[in-house]
């Protein structure tokens, strides 16, 4: 596929460079095949580097990746934006300027809730989503870190950088944080060509964006009734950052979103079952769009 | 596997008798292969007859299938239990005189609630569970047929049989209710040796069956912590006659429950979307039982 390279993982790909908009966004792509194009949007925080290439990688085989730094992560320019509708601005600015008409999105926590605002912005961008940890406007619970279960861990001096991922991503459970550490040694893999880890300004942005995303007028969760993209939810039971009942708002409002819901999971759902996860994703991103089966 | 016919259909499969427990049990068998043999626990007022070739026939392929009318359901003698655990004792009672120590166990709706209790009862009994449709003991508006959104169809005099059925298990859509058509054409593919259709009396002791399942003592939900099985949940996400909440319900409690829900669905998901399920079921029984993966 056009602008495909011949590295096929996120441990290794390039960081690349696009001008659009009056912004330098930074980005990766690689892998292809005969799948449409997938954007990436990522979570709180995260840069290019905390995509977990056990999810990137295997699902480059078919699809062109696309992984991307909104405004003012990472190395990418800008101020970040204290909405939702803001970034999804970046996004649409990005995809504009590197010619990508139509593409399949995966959104993954704040990722998605950018996802869902460019599906009501802009239809014709997705062919399909997938959403995963994450909710629609008006959602409830959405990424307080200030409650207690959240908390004790930003507060815990024996915890810093992915140490706290570790604890906040997974379910206080063995096997969890046992995948958990299995996550974190993935990331690590990449060595060089890494971006800038986000700041307190990142945070004290999204965050922002997080509160007015909150807010609603109307009837709750109506606006989601005009999105017909057919969607695939997935969260992990026991979410702790954002609760998995605003998946079952998604999916009880989506009018075609098929939900997966994984146990002994929380935030990082997709990077502790990522063979299920990509299966999954892979088989739904695949599947026939007029034989009324879902993925 | 032992007892497997080369009949690998339930629309030609033979009904054949067990004697056990002073009662006879009709059932049928059919199918073979690697995995346990798999166990269907049937719906309210169901018979053998009501069970999909599209979801049996497939998984024939890689299981022996088990069908089976519990006591006072179409040929099999006794009295129709007005509780759970009553169906339990006869699903037991048929399993140990056929001589089937462990099996997988695909539970709908009603069948969901008595795999449930034996699951507690026996836990060595099953290996994996698939639950359809179905509620936890204390689940909330379980087959409450008298309110409106489903009296209208049993009150309607221009509909009978399979045509109540339709309304009741699709959801309301001109999708649903096409796929509702095809699922009543294929349960009308059998043309000889029927049970008989279930009466009233029937009828009344399940209800009240699923009167007493509601009930619950002590910590709502806190029964199904101890139930370690690996299970998938399926619901349709506008089931009227077991809402999904149920299921919500079901994956927050036990331990090892994958969910997955339906759009466009209702009670009927398994039957709306066959090849999809089928191939969610046999992944999630062939998945390997130490690798961390749900199925």
């Amino acid at each position: 596929m056009a602008g495909a390279t011949t590295t096929e993982s996120n441990v290794t790909a390039p960081t690349r460079f696009l001008d659009a908009n009056g912004e330098r966004y930074a980005y990766r792509r690689f892998g292809g095949g005969p799948g449409f194009p997938l954007l990436f949007l990522q979570h709180f925080t995260g840069t290019l580097d905390n995509w977990d290439p056990a999810v990137t990688d295997p699902l480059a085989v078919t699809h062109e990746v696309i992984l991307f730094d909104n405004a003012g992560i990472g190395r990418s320019s800008g101020e970040v934006p204290k909405t939702i509708a803001g970034m999804a601005k970046h996004a649409f600015a990005f995809l504009d300027g590197l010619g990508v008409r139509a593409c399949d999105v995966l959104g993954y926590s704040l990722g998605g809730m950018v996802a869902l605002q460019m599906a009501q912005d802009r239809p014709s961008t997705f062919r399909r989503m997938i959403l995963v940890g994450t909710a629609p406007r008006g959602g409830e619970d959405i990424m307080h870190l200030e409650k207690p279960s959240l908390a004790r861990h930003f507060q815990d001096p024996t915890l810093r950088g992915y140490a706290i991922l570790r604890k906040i991503f997974f379910a206080p459970t063995e096997s969890s944080q046992a995948a958990g550490g299995a996550f974190v040694g993935r990331l690590t893999q990449r060595q060089v060509d890494l971006d800038r880890p986000s700041g307190p300004e990142v945070a004290a942005n999204q965050i922002a964006a997080f509160r007015e995303w909150e807010r609603f007028t109307g009837e709750r969760f109506a606006d989601l009734r005009s999105i017909r993209h057919r969607t695939l939810v997935v969260n992990g039971v026991h979410d702790e950052m954002i609760p998995v009942a605003n998946s079952y708002r998604l999916v009880e409002n989506l009018p075609d979103a098929l939900l997966l819901v994984y146990p002994d999971a929380g935030h990082g759902s997709l990077f502790q079952f990522h063979e299920s996860f990509v299966g999954q994703a892979a088989a739904f991103l695949a599947s026939g769009q007029a034989d009324g089966e879902p993925g």
